[in-house]
């Protein structure tokens, strides 16, 4: 059933049946949504603990009236807990509101506007470019392209981002300023940085001194299996590496507890960690720290963070593994995808023949199943290969999780029918 | 008792008196704090209903789920409930975060780096200035202080800003892009604006098409007597004088329930709104929706919102009563100080002996009393008159308040005899 070692005749009627199977799945008259790595409801009921904290207190345990103003550094307890989880020392560790992707736009208006601390002006007065690792994350690229900095496409290897393509950029280029990074669990290829590539990103000299790795662990204890990946003190590497401002280490329980009232932290330097805090500090007096304590009472430690990520995975792993069954059942014998089977994070990406995953989507879309928009893990929303589409198979159900998954294998093989049949019948290039 | 009717004999001896009076007061190891308009742990604990809800719900009254992604402008329910309050229609308030100066400081970046809808550029192309009514606001100054933006100084008279004053500036600089206002209880003076200069504001012909007030309502419902003022439709006016996108109006729940985790407010005209929604939506996936959910379901609609403000007034009034009876008896004669006796906000605003403010409130330093700092009030941090004390009489309890009004107004009456020693006795100018 290899696709490529079709005759033209057995493609065509391989291509009929596809287009009898579309017919049914239209009809169905579908409403599935697979585009955003939201969590289910039964994932958020797991934090309904939250809905009634702090309760009868608002006085951390260091006894600051959480409901008062104050603080810009937000809550110690809670930094301290977070600050193992993601290997950074607690003092370097900034617990704010709840967004991890405020603080990162942040961090990049505060340097086109004022520079960095190691920075001769603001960025702003020259072009910037950001090293774009790929597939990657959306709404990392939106705020390049809202702020015009100019994104430079580098592979995302299955280590972690091509550091040697890296390395010879930033090498040269002193507009390069920074590089985006989902070190755990990548969004959306589910890629762990190994070590060779971490030392790598924080090593490798760059012709910028204000070159900035931003350190998106957005997915730091997200495991779809029993362990827990460890936690890369990416700060002490950094430091090893005599780049000890390279890193911008950001973090957030929005997969966590719940999506849109969580915590999310910054952490780095010293030095950049007071550079941020000089200029959030005249945008905001501080973060809520009410729901820093509703969070540090909820967790109590580490392993209460552990614990809790161990229940997510319970509802988490039987989506991915119906999500990889289906894939392989519908898809493995055809060599027309591939796609990823991740250990964690929020994402399975599908790679489906060249030229065909725009046409995927638009097939999906009108079966009544929306996937994330054609070229979105590409900079400028353009897969230069029209190849990756990421599936986020968090939020529906088993059942209607089945029933997409079905459908868009069904779209994928009569993609890649009507492409084969238009360019005629290629042999497979893995055979 | 006049001072300025002393003779220098009489004036030495007082100054004798007055430095005994200091002395014993330093004795005393005072620590008090008047620095920051914050609410007080009884007022605090008016909304400890806050901190067990939503309790066994998540779910807002139009049926989305508070605790996942989505929805940038924020809940309808809430934002009807401040509309009110406002005199913004609800469609066009947004629901946000903790903080209302984090919304302006991101509309102003917005406008630096982007421009606003009726820019032809980014305002951060040219130079750009703000006007700045003074006493003001100086987290406002602040602000324009961090962004380069010129600040120009405007007096604030008993009923606003001088409004004859700003027309003459905007109308002719078109770098002029942007003006400070506190309409209701003004930072620092008490001031309310009168229907007058409201109307000034908004039909005052400017050079620039993108000349914005930035209509920071943080006291609408901060009274102090049993009146509330009425809500001023600030965006019809501005509409009617053919400014439509001038106002940004903000407001919070800062001072209403727990102040550094309440939800602040965004309203102006649908242009405006689109193109404030489309920067941020960039910066952050939306607002902590359950946060808005408790809000919601603690007040119930805006008659709950007075209410609650109503609790407020019984425990602030009597602070401010005080502030003013301490003031009186101890000052009132003297004539080298007046004040604000404010029907609601914050603040009381004192004005002393020209000369004197940064002296009275290094004296109360070094007794223990902590007072904003000097200056503060004005751009810059530089009051041309060194005459601006900000009083923030809120946080203390009664018997804190008493001891610490009375050390101030011996740190008043010493510097003015100093001063008055030192450039000779001068008559009062009232008499």
């Amino acid at each position: 059933m290899n696709y490529h070692s079709m005759s033209a005749a057995e493609l065509g009627s391989t291509r009929d049946e596809l287009a009898g199977l579309y017919e049914t799945l239209q009809a169905a008259g579908l409403k599935l949504d697979l585009t955003r790595g939201k969590p289910s409801p039964d994932q958020l009921d797991l934090s309904n603990g939250l809905l009634s904290l702090p309760g009868d207190t608002h006085t951390d345990p260091s006894g600051t009236d959480c409901r008062n103003y104050g603080g810009t550094a937000g809550l110690p307890g809670l930094r301290e807990i977070f600050g193992e989880l993601l290997a950074v020392p607690s003092k370097q560790l900034i617990a704010a509101n709840n967004s991890s992707l405020e603080i990162m736009y942040d961090l990049t208006v505060f340097a086109m506007l004022h520079g960095t601390p190691d920075s001769d002006g603001p960025w702003g007065r020259d072009p910037v470019k950001f090293l774009c690792p790929a597939p990657g994350y959306d709404r990392h690229f939106a705020i390049c392209e809202s702020l015009g900095i100019e994104m430079v496409t580098v592979e995302m290897l299955p280590n972690g981002p091509d550091v040697d393509a890296c390395a010879a950029l930033v090498a040269d280029d002193p507009t390069i300023k920074g590089l985006w990074a989902v070190p755990t669990f990548s969004n959306p290829t589910g890629v762990t940085f190994s070590e060779d590539v971490v030392r790598g990103l924080m090593a490798m000299p760059a012709a910028a001194p204000d070159f900035r790795v931003y350190w998106d662990n957005a997915y730091a204890v997200h495991t779809l299996t029993e362990d827990f990946p460890p936690p890369v003190p990416i700060l002490e590497i950094a430091a090893q590496e005599g780049n000890p401002n390279r890193p911008y280490v950001l973090g957030s329980t929005s997969k966590i507890t719940f999506a849109g009232s969580g915590v999310s932290f910054f952490g780095s330097s010293e030095s950049n960690i007071a550079w941020h805090q000089k200029h959030v500090g005249i945008s905001s007096i501080g973060p809520d720290k009410v729901n820093q304590l509703r969070h540090l009472m909820f967790f109590g430690d580490a392993d209460g963070v552990r614990a809790h990520m161990a229940k997510h995975r319970e509802l988490l792993a039987p989506k991915f593994a119906l999500v990889a069954k289906i894939l392989s059942d519908r898809l493995g014998d055809s060599k027309v995808a591939s796609w990823t089977e991740p250990d964690g994070g929020y994402f399975v990406s599908l790679d489906v023949i060249d030229g065909t995953a725009a046409r995927v989507i638009e097939l999906a879309k009108e079966a009544g199943i929306a996937l994330t928009a054609a070229g979105s893990t590409y900079p400028y929303k353009r897969d230069p290969y029209d190849r990756n589409i990421r599936l986020a198979p968090t939020f529906p159900g088993t059942e209607e999780l089945a029933t997409a998954m079905d459908g868009v294998a069904t779209c994928v093989l009569l993609a890649a029918a009507d492409k084969l049949l238009a360019v005629g019948a290629v042999p497979d290039p893995k055979s």
